[in-house]
């Protein structure tokens, strides 16, 4: 922490609300989702130092296929719980995002209300490419706003390939959210999104609750017959995001959740696996980089790749020889 | 393939069928198996000359879960195949067997019959660790039969973590056995294996007719949820392996679906993109090795991964530090 004006933004992060550390918030995350070597390295030395003063809030992650009402429901639960003195960072990891050239949660206006709430950020997903890089950025995103004091940080995620995987990598408690249609739960199943839950939320109960009901029936028997959570049961639930009907009672659910794993010391474990998980993610995509990176590989890649292909060497004696390549001296 | 043992060793695999050929399979295969470096050069070059050679089997991936009477299913398929004259190779991917201390091939009393048809080669999966390096033998060894005239090649699994994935990884065709009963499928679902597979057959439906007949319509249906194989529709067949009915329907069934898939350019397609991700996988885990073999990154690692336990260092933080420090220079 070299930099006198990190050392001032570190302070103005933990210091008390108002305008002034909201900047500062969002500067600092700015910071972290630079690409440049110098921003990195100072966004290192300033997430160590706030890194003592983070891991307090209530991490949960909340995921659903678009048109579920994942914004509505935010929203709704968001201004419950800043209601209740909570303090609410909203997150999102989205790596459609650069490909699409819009966040799904940049347009602020999904979240009127929320956005102009002083005890509210929102904080669109970063748009850096794959998803591992996107989820790198949310996670430090994460860690800056709870040193910030944000109590509470919910991180929303599309169903998109394996995103719901690092959004459920990333917090305390993993909810999916459906639709009151079958069907639903066995894409759920299929793409192990269900596995990932520890709460199922049946949204739009209100437009057929009959329907909602059949499908919580069906959810809970697929639930216990995937076995997951022998020592926690997922739990289901319906409610209406657009009406607020059960949003108290789902807020209810998931403190009821974290209070148990808590005292039972899951949360720690969970944590500290999230943490070794995420370390040896990002320590694969720097080698398979470094390797992209390497000149030699670089100039020979191509080469083998084709010989590969038109069957005139072995996938496995290519890898090695690649591999040695690494080792060569690097041309000059 | 400088070494004229090596040079004999070639050409008895390429070779007539016989004692000596029988022995060359069996010698190449045993080379590639080693873990000495002298052996793996060797046994490079020595695939590399095979290589021209193979690829003209039709390979056929079969797994399913203990129990489900693989073995009885691979003999009578196997007896079948070698009295319609075609020369049948038996491979596994267990990477059980080097905890267990037994492949689920080790005991070839399991298929006694088949053990001793010249017309046929079993070979136990082989035992060394990770599964990758176990499914990177199996193929490798896979290269071999093909070069040495094998024209059809079955490779058997466990249903035990990720080795389904291998298996459909280097097959044509990939045939989930299942028991004729519910819950069963949830299961496949689950781990994702019923995705996997080109055929679904039902064995034991002997034992109860009208079980099988729903499990089938059940397993019919679900693919169907699933959307899987939207161009050539995964075919559900029964069958019982112990009074060998439905062994040539099955082995029709392949034939139709191979010539299929051939016919359309699927075939080598789908071969490309195995070799492609084979050599990749392979390049993965050599990267990890490396890193974790690397002086200065074995003395560093204990150190920080605790410090990321502890919560005084950011996982992202830590995997970058690591990854520099791949850099320095190695301490003499």
């Amino acid at each position: 922490m070299a930099e006198p004006a990190d050392e001032a933004l570190r302070a103005a992060v933990l210091g008390p609300p108002g305008p002034a550390h909201r900047r500062a918030v969002a500067k600092t995350i700015t910071l972290l989702e630079s690409t440049r070597a110098d921003h990195r390295a100072r966004a290192d030395d300033l997430l160590n130092a706030l890194l003592p003063h983070a891991g307090r809030a209530v991490r949960v992650g909340i995921s659903g296929v678009p048109g579920v009402g994942k914004s509505t429901f935010i929203e709704a639960l968001g201004l419950h719980l800043t209601g209740l003195g909570h303090r609410v960072a909203v997150l999102a990891v989205d790596p459609s995002s650069s490909v699409s050239g819009g966040s799904i949660l940049g347009d602020k206006t999904r979240m009127e209300r929320l956005s102009v709430d002083p005890q509210a950020y929102i904080r669109p997903s970063p748009s850096s490419g794959t998803l591992g890089g996107v989820a790198e950025k949310t996670r430090e995103a994460m860690l800056v706003c709870e040193a910030a004091g944000y109590d509470v940080v919910i991180v929303e995620t599309v169903g998109v390939g394996q995103s719901e995987t690092a959004v459920a990598g990333m917090t305390d408690c993993f909810v999916l959210m459906q639709l009151p249609n079958a069907g639903d739960d066995l894409q759920a199943i299929k793409k192990g999104v269900m596995e990932l839950a520890d709460l199922v939320v049946i949204n739009k109960a209100d437009l057929d609750e009959d329907a909602a009901t059949r499908a919580r029936a069906q959810i809970t028997s697929a639930l216990r017959l995937l076995g997951t959570h022998a020592h926690v049961a997922a739990q289901v639930m319906q409610l209406s995001a657009r009406d607020g009907t059960g949003v108290a009672d789902f807020w209810a659910a998931v403190t009821r959740f974290r209070d148990a794993q808590q005292a039972s010391g899951r949360l720690a474990a969970r944590r500290h696996e999230q943490d070794r998980a995420w370390m040896w993610e990002r320590i694969e995509a720097g080698l398979r980089e470094r390797f992209r990176q390497h000149p030699a590989v670089r100039q020979a890649l191509p080469g083998l790749t084709l010989e590969v292909r038109d069957g005139t060497l072995a996938a496995s004696v290519a890898a090695r020889r690649l591999l040695d390549l690494m080792d060569s001296k690097e041309p000059n």
